[in-house]
């Protein structure tokens, strides 16, 4: 366990919002940080299984991404470009044709959209409704898609959406895949969709997450993912697919989609899709549905050109072979096991997710929180996910070497023995 | 003039989206840049007088920003971190209070927003909002805030606003300063918003840039800000001031009200505020106003440690003593003259805006266009603004040297010079 | 059947709008009418099954109705009152408090709203979200409550929400009780309001019709209806029941709710309530709801004198004692038994609605359109509903006399004979 | 003054809803009325100067209208027609065409609304919206167009506003006509639509009434009228009209535009059509414009047949020739005189309004208060308008003799002289 961890976090308190949060409960100062570990300014090491929600999917300051920002920067590489041609932009769309799109037989245009993944859903949510027409956009219980106030309102959380004091408008809310116990949330929404006195207008989008990463880890089956991309057809909408935090090799595959034989109308990026944690979004939109006109949606950083400089790198390191994508499987049956071990401690505690976004539904906000602050307690960085905020959720970077995993999962264990532990004694 | 500039730009076409913009009237592929200079992949060479629509105050890889950054990402420094406390951001929020806040007696706290003007923007809005409990907001003819819903709902531009495919609410529009002759605005807001049967409900805010720099370079009188602080807080309302293309020194001074005797509750800033182009923003807001709460506004890029990084460096070199602005000072009058020659060349042109954020109202888009295009041809980067695109707009680097300005002015009087000269021989 | 239908129309065709509607499918110029019966300028008869939409529950020109609104003009009473105190309105209210109100032991206070069901509705949606400070009302498939813009976005058919060419705000649809199969609507509702993520805002009322009267006479169950009123003050909500179809009797209780143990927070009345077909609506409220300010919600003809006085007459007349409803079960078997003779005939018929609110479901608008359109050819007057007016919908006036009512079955019975019989043989 | 006018109101209080209004401050029990006369159930007579807020425009009982209404109902006249052909309804359109759109070359349709104004109001916003494909609409300051939610959001009144606790869409607010001192609200409004960065979304129509009844008095020019014409066509938006309080004579004309050189798109009446006071309102309608489908806009009350009867009769009486207009003017004339001379009691006061629709503003809502209550104790029913009713509005009947309009004058001065001579001994 690290100590002395009171560093001096004055300026934080004097001049830093109210609005800060991470910093509440892993109060430590971080400075430098290399594949899964972090260090603060004490030297102090953390393993990392947030890894910025799933912005940092190939670790902190991967070395072969690392080598090539410096490289552009040192040789006076464009650093802001608005939506010129630039070099770095014209290479990672070259990479991403030849080692993304082309492999998945995927038609699509990129939209370099504002460098963040609320700002690509906005775009996403706003060319569905000028390609159909219409306003409705579908979302789901537990969605979450940022908190600007267009994509506020596909977002379910009710903090979030009070945050904005206002009403939000053009979103229909539906069950999620599996929500409500006996519900087949699919053929509900055909129903009233295909209802005339049904009350849901006409949609222009159905949008959601394959895999919520913020609303508990629920992982839609494919049928039901199928089934969507069916409705939304049939009813003369588009299917948006928001892979943000499961998109990047989060669940196994490149897009969190791959294996469900769809094609989105429109895909959302943001997150690890730089590879090193810098600001970048996209949307991916089928060549029919692009249209936008030029700047329509425009933003000044929508060129973030360190940003594709490291993309590029992360797409020829991880995406050029198979190499990478085996290696997942392997990761992922290895969390499986162990978040299954954890599980078996906690009565009552279910599996959540897939891939390696995974995570345990402890039953409770409060048990959960306190799991993860003795684990930060003892060097692991680690936080709650879901509605009451009661799954322990695993968002470790994806290039984790096999010991670090262990030696992380060995703290969690030992986190949640000494919190149930704790508990036992008080409730006796 | 550049020679050899068409580059292969073919996966652009074939895989970018057409949202995109600039690319389109200035299709050369930029590598790399320093100071106010760009540089083709074929080695030609541009004069930057767009800097990035004002994001690159400080020019293009500055030295000493880009030593710092290089050393930061050598020595594996944090390149994300959410909202956790870092070395990077203890030591920009430190360099920001002591040469910036401190000095202009602003006892405002900084809120990261998602690292886009829009979200800053966003974030505004909505804490306004949830301070007052009430949902209006007043925003201005020509006002430019982002195209995300929240935003885009102030904005005023149709072209963008159309973007959005549905109804946007939540504001109020009203003439800005000086826009329609014999209206005093500010009066006649007063009087609405005074009257009972008025019409326009209780704002939360009254939201400006002081110079609109997408809105045709409108600048507002110190009179006029002031009678809207004072016009907001009887109404009850915050006094938002958007200075995210208008501040970091652009109009002469760090921020570009700071001359007015007014304290803006709120403070949106982004673009130019990193120094070194790479995606930042944040929102100033004053203690008892700081209500949000933890992660209430959220977004993983929040934290963008390399901006920090840049920003503080930035602070550190420009702001801490009086010298570059005593320079910017110079370079403004420098501005203005070299503008009035210019707009001598044009029958019934126009000077507008201040400080380093100026430009010539042609009269006409049109002719705007071509004068841009013209210089651009001669090795000029710049962009045309207002309404109907009828300003041509100068945006250099305020480090720009006294000899680059010249040869840029140079280029721009001779565009001018050849394009009026066609248009004579067409009309004989 | 009538004969020689062909009256002079032009000045409708001329001057009215094309908005217009039943007199498209049943031309006739009517003039005169007493009980169930319609006549028209040529002296045809009709027999009525419509009754307004369910506005004429006592018949046309009851006698004493007629009678006493005659004498209430003939002295010079007052017409139009504002909401001035009136000797007519304290006398309905009077009445209304005697004969309906205490005996339920309903402490309602009565709200005089515009004299339509619409204004009655809009009233009672700001009252909710004024007592509650929020604005989301759950709404219901196939629910109707009106077309403006307050009530349409509550009402679900899609024909009506297009009229408004722009988005409606505030409203949350959820399916009506048995809606889709196998969903339980309450517990799904119960559900997603109680989840924090679940995206649903607070709701301020959850609002519907015990029978869906235009929506297909879909009638919701006690046991559903009741926890409707419990899901609504487990989350803060109100409970509004539209009773302005189903109430004056119609399902055969003055309120269509008032055997199912529930005691609305609000109920909207209009249709019978003035007895005699003259405009009129009214809200009750629970008096710790009764918070509207002096005329916050107003309209000129909130006090129609007529109207209160046909009110008071019918309730003296009709719910003074219990001879009226117990005739109301009577006939409500006899429809039933009616119309299941008629379901009998059509293949796949399914029986809808409850009390002298029930229609047969003949499977396909076009073929309840075709059985209507003959009826009418032989001197009934009768309509459709549901959300493909697949429902052939008896509204009949509840004072109808038996032979008058097997007189109207008969000449729906032979219509729907004639048309299955020409469907058989087009289909040899 | 009337004696004994403590009657019991004990029914009102205990179940009336504190939504009422009117009866707070005239708490008699009205029971009869004839022409300019109200009595209550003591026999107390008071004059009306309020007229149903201009729906009595022909006094109460008119007894040519009376008679009409009584023949009607005697010989079993339908009452309710939905919006079937009538017969009553035939010959008012007969005599509407006659004696009203005819003469005025108007090929307006007629659609008749749900009955009252504020559904003739969403009518005409909801097919603004639908002719044109856009949703906003320019209202202006103090104007007031009813309180259901698409109305209301034209309405400029604060409390009312307030009252629907949410907020309204698709409406922009724009000064009236003479609103603010120095500015040409149509000019201005013709320069924010025609600037494509003026923040107004392209109107659907622009709405106002000619004089503003409830908003203060405050008058039109004809030339303004002309340029909302002009402005509104060159923008493409429709013009609407709304007559509900200064049409049918009170201006002097039958229509309140009518001499003012414009056609409207659309207007809307209500209030005093009938004639009777009976619960009517009708939308007239361009041809080219009259777009909706059958019962696309539809309300249960929209063939109120006793208020046709009524309403051709008034047309016929009051309209077949010029003989009533010319009254009018004679009328306005002596009006004009009169409440010079109580503005001449009152320092600062000033004349608002024209024709028969006059008043005096006073300076100060509590002033105005106490002459109207003092008036009332001496028998006369008036009432208050304007943003803090401020104005002593007359809106008697356009049938009152000579002599009833000299008694309530002198009443009215007298209530000025008493409340003024008050306020003096109580400032010495």
């Amino acid at each position: 366990m690290p100590n002395d961890m009171v560093q001096n976090t004055s300026i934080f308190t004097r001049r830093e919002s109210k609005a800060r949060s991470y910093c509440r409960g892993m109060p430590a100062v971080f400075d430098t940080a290399r594949g899964s570990e972090l260090f603060d300014a004490d030297g102090n090491r953390f393993i990392d299984f947030l890894a910025g929600c799933s912005s940092l999917n190939y670790g902190h300051n991967d070395p072969d991404l690392k080598a090539a920002l410096i490289d552009h920067i040192a040789s006076d590489g464009l650093a802001h470009g608005l939506d010129l041609h630039t070099g770095a932009k014209g290479a990672f769309l070259t990479a991403f044709e030849d080692h993304i799109l082309k492999p998945r037989h995927m038609d699509h245009k990129v939209m370099f959209t504002g460098p963040t993944g609320a700002n690509a859903v906005e775009a996403a949510m706003k060319l569905a409704r000028k390609v159909t027409g219409r306003t409705n956009i579908i979302a789901f219980t537990n969605g979450f898609h940022g908190v600007t106030m267009g994509a506020l309102a596909a977002t379910g959380n009710g903090y979030h959406r009070g945050g904005a004091a206002m009403d939000k408008a053009g979103v229909t809310r539906m069950p999620f895949d599996g929500y409500a116990e006996g519900v087949d949330s699919a053929a509900l929404l055909d129903q009233m969709l295909g209802d005339p006195s049904g009350g849901i207008d006409a949609p222009a989008a159905i949008l959601f997450e394959t895999v919520q990463g913020e609303g508990g880890l629920n992982a839609a089956s494919a049928d039901w993912v199928r089934k969507m991309q069916d409705i939304a057809h049939k009813h003369g909408a588009l299917l948006i697919i928001d892979d943000i935090q499961a998109g990047c090799g989060r669940t196994g595959t490149f897009f969190s989609f791959e294996e469900m034989d769809v094609q989105p109308d429109i895909v959302t990026m943001a997150k690890s899709i730089s590879g090193f944690g810098l600001p970048m979004a996209l949307m991916l939109v089928r060549p029919q549905h692009d249209v936008f006109g030029p700047a329509e949606h425009n933003g000044t950083f929508r060129g973030n050109t360190h940003a594709f400089v490291t993309a590029r790198a992360a797409i020829e390191k991880f995406w050029a072979t198979d190499a990478f994508q085996r290696e997942l499987a392997e990761k992922s049956m290895l969390l499986t096991t162990a978040l299954s071990d954890i599980a078996d401690l906690v009565p009552g505690a279910v599996l959540k997710g897939r891939g390696l976004m995974q995570g345990v539904d402890v039953g409770s906000g409060e048990l959960a929180a306190r799991i993860c602050a003795r684990a930060y307690e003892m060097g692991l960085v680690i936080e709650t996910s879901g509605p009451n905020d009661e799954v322990v959720k695993i968002l470790a970077p994806l290039t984790t070497p096999a010991s670090l995993f262990r030696e992380g999962f060995d703290i969690l264990t030992q986190a949640a023995r000494d919190v149930l532990g704790e508990l036992k004694l008080a409730a006796e």
